[in-house]
């Protein structure tokens, strides 16, 4: 028989369980963190009408449809593909909560604070840090009829709580407001500012002169309107500062709108100043280049990117949205942060600066001695099982050397072994050394009771 | 504008917050137990090639397709859908997980021992416990060359300890093999073994005396020869008993694969028999009519009901399989089972029988007295926070009495008051009781720190 190894599948990553040791470590932080911040977990179902998606988002032909097999053989040769109630994976989980807030209001109550970690899908290009299913861990809240500002300083704090406790770069989060942006536009004179906007969103993958160009000649911007674009497109602000504020009204613009966003920036920045605390782990800056594809942005949107792997892009964006759920007679505007969990985890889990102690829960191994006995080895399992040690029994009653060999090959730290007289021992096979133990009292060092996550700086890429 | 109010997708369930923190309780119980006995955490993408799925399963039409809207747009009308490289939702978890085993075979150590948490989608017709999006939970233990038979006596373990810890009815989990049933089958000289067992596995939804027809019009089977089949099906033992082998012996079938069969089944039945303790909330039987319809499965299989919902039909299932994974060099035989999570909880939500004591992590709300000291509240509610208590601060500076009942429509049990002089009181809203309280030193009771879940005997439906 020919060999049969299946390949992976490009854009779609699996991990190997000592990455995902790292991973569900991971995803344990930001459910503690969130629901520490009074979050509730929601979760969607995978798939949306695709009329639903299309409607909100900007990525169209990357969005994955799903059918049932039995319809596609029905359909046979006419099928089209995109009528109206064709499903699809979603691409985000915005999209999908402003329809499940829609579909449930009556049920909620409002301000709606939910978190939401799950997997999306979409038909990219694959290349490092972006794939065509992965998956996010999303915060927003949600109000009905309207949001208070002062939670778009909040979701900042909640993000930086999640850096803090977890063994990763430092994040510095860029802040910028939509309204502000369009309010400069129109105080230029600008008829179109989304035609402006989406060719200023280039900036960081080109040049600023390519850039005035495409404003110039594309758009139709005039030469010291597209100066005055870029101008405002590079400034920045120092961290947790609201001098920007200075530096925009120094540009000679005014706008009403443009006043609204600027005063609503400085509210975020402000309100963020004592975020990350003092060791610069995690920095909220005002970056007025910052403007978000998708478009149902209306305010503050905000990137975040890691020192020293920028060129993965943005690992936790967002932004506030006036009008993504509307069911006609109440609007339910709310602010959101996404962080990109595969994206920000596979490029470290790929380069090994992220490990765990070990790829398996277990922190004791029970010896067998030979078959006839298994279920005394099992009885002592159970007993340090029902004190919550991790716990398994040798898969086969070999030469205890092997035994050792089979725990230490999956690091796992003690091996336990069952005397004929009924009495234990645990070895701790690092060490060597072994000593008579009880299972219905001992306890494992709290560090070996379940693998540890780490950063390290040896590289192994 | 007209209401636009989302519907329901039939088929893909979705839970309000309160029913979500019944199910996170459920599946952190899962993954305890899991742990405990040193499953590791594995996930598999969503995707699989429609190859590899048709391959293994017989459900065929009830796959989903997923293609690239791109893709669809490109071939237009010559869509045919089924060519090779297509890709689809998985539909189990064992399929996925096989297929990882040959891929990663090489970085893993056997035997591996897994479990895997995950939506599974299958386009069957919706009813009461069955959906089309669902979620699964699932152990297997896979060994490379041949796998220990103590391994299938575990697995009920396994899923004992995890109903021990949840307030579910009683399970009653039957078990049978293969083995012993198709070596009874040859003992009686049929030649068809897999026809005869798909027309009795059809007897918990027709009666004997239809089966009975089937096997002598449909596949030839002689009246005597059928009627020992309608026999065998009807044996069950008392649990965790082997008596079932007299019986079967008394059947005067005589067949090699039938002695191996009916050795492991005992085997496994009575390795289980200290399984769920004396309360009888998981008992372990042999069942002679269960065979499981996936045709993967080579020896032991189960399927597991709880009492009082058996309509609902396996709630947990699984079975041995010798060649799900061959790479042309090794096979990697493997035993699983898999626990519907969707399947057991909806019904028992649906009825109100499990409810969460809040559908909010929250245990304590931070009014806030004025925007102006909305700060002074926020950082109460981050020295709670740094203790492990949820908290969330007020979204609005609205009179007292609101905040409370703000806190009261979520069952919050706390709302903290900061005071002038920077003090603080914690008011109990369910006694009324309040009392001076310092944000870095106290905490709520056990019990009100996290919501809780219990079963309740008034069901609201």
């Amino acid at each position: 028989m020919a060999a049969r190894t299946p390949r992976p599948l490009s854009g779609f990553p699996e991990l190997l369980p000592g990455e995902r040791v790292v991973e569900e470590h991971v995803l344990d932080v930001l459910r503690e963190v969130f629901e520490l911040h009074g979050f509730a977990g929601v979760e969607t179902r995978a798939v949306e009408p695709l009329s639903v998606l299309l409607r909100k988002g900007e990525i169209d032909k990357e969005v994955y449809a799903v059918r049932r097999l039995a319809e596609v053989a029905e359909d046979g040769a006419t099928d089209g593909g995109a009528t109206d109630d064709v499903l699809a994976l979603h691409y985000d989980l915005t999209v999908p909560f402003a329809r499940y807030v829609l579909e449930n209001a009556g049920k909620l109550s409002f301000p709606f604070r939910r978190y939401q970690i799950q997997k999306v899908w979409r038909g990219e290009r694959p290349q490092e840090g972006r794939f065509r299913e992965f998956r996010q861990a999303d915060v927003d809240v949600v109000d009905a009829g309207s949001l208070a500002p002062h939670h778009e300083a909040e979701l900042p704090q909640v993000m930086a709580d999640v850096f803090a406790r977890l063994p990763l770069p430092p994040v510095v989060m860029q802040v910028n407001n939509r309204r502000l942006v369009e309010g400069f536009y129109r105080g230029l004179g600008l008829d179109d500012p989304a035609a402006v906007m989406r060719e200023v969103d280039k900036l960081d993958k080109s040049t600023p002169a390519r850039v005035r160009a495409s404003l110039v000649d594309g758009v139709g911007v005039g030469e010291r309107e597209a100066d005055a674009c870029l101008a405002l497109a590079t400034l920045t602000g120092a961290p947790g500062r609201t001098d920007f504020v200075e530096q925009v009204r120094g540009l000679g613009v005014r706008d009403e709108l443009l006043d609204q966003g600027l005063d609503e920036l400085a509210a975020v920045v402000a309100g963020t100043r004592a975020v990350g605390g003092d060791d610069e782990r995690f920095r909220v800056v005002a970056d007025l280049s910052i403007t978000r594809g998708l478009d149902y942005y209306t305010g503050t949107v905000y990137e975040a990117r890691m020192t020293g792997f920028e060129h993965l892009g943005s690992v936790c964006s967002g932004g506030r949205y006036d009008a993504l759920a509307d069911d006609g007679r109440t609007t339910y505007p709310g602010v959101g942060l996404s962080l990109g969990v595969t994206r920000t985890l596979l490029p470290l889990l790929q380069r090994g600066l992220l490990r765990a102690s070990r790829p398996t829960p277990t922190a004791v191994l029970v010896a067998v001695t030979d078959e006839e006995h298994r279920a005394a080895s099992s009885a002592a399992a159970s007993a340090l099982r029902a004190r919550g040690v991790a716990t398994e029994v040798a898969p086969s009653a070999a030469r205890f050397g092997k035994q050792i060999r089979f725990a230490d090959r999956r690091s796992i730290p003690f091996v336990w072994f069952v005397q004929e007289d009924g009495t234990s021992e645990v070895k701790d096979i690092r060490s060597g050394e072994q000593v008579v133990a009880d299972p219905t009292t001992w306890l494992p060092p709290a560090e070996d009771a379940r693998p540890r996550v780490s950063w390290t700086d040896e590289p192994t890429a």
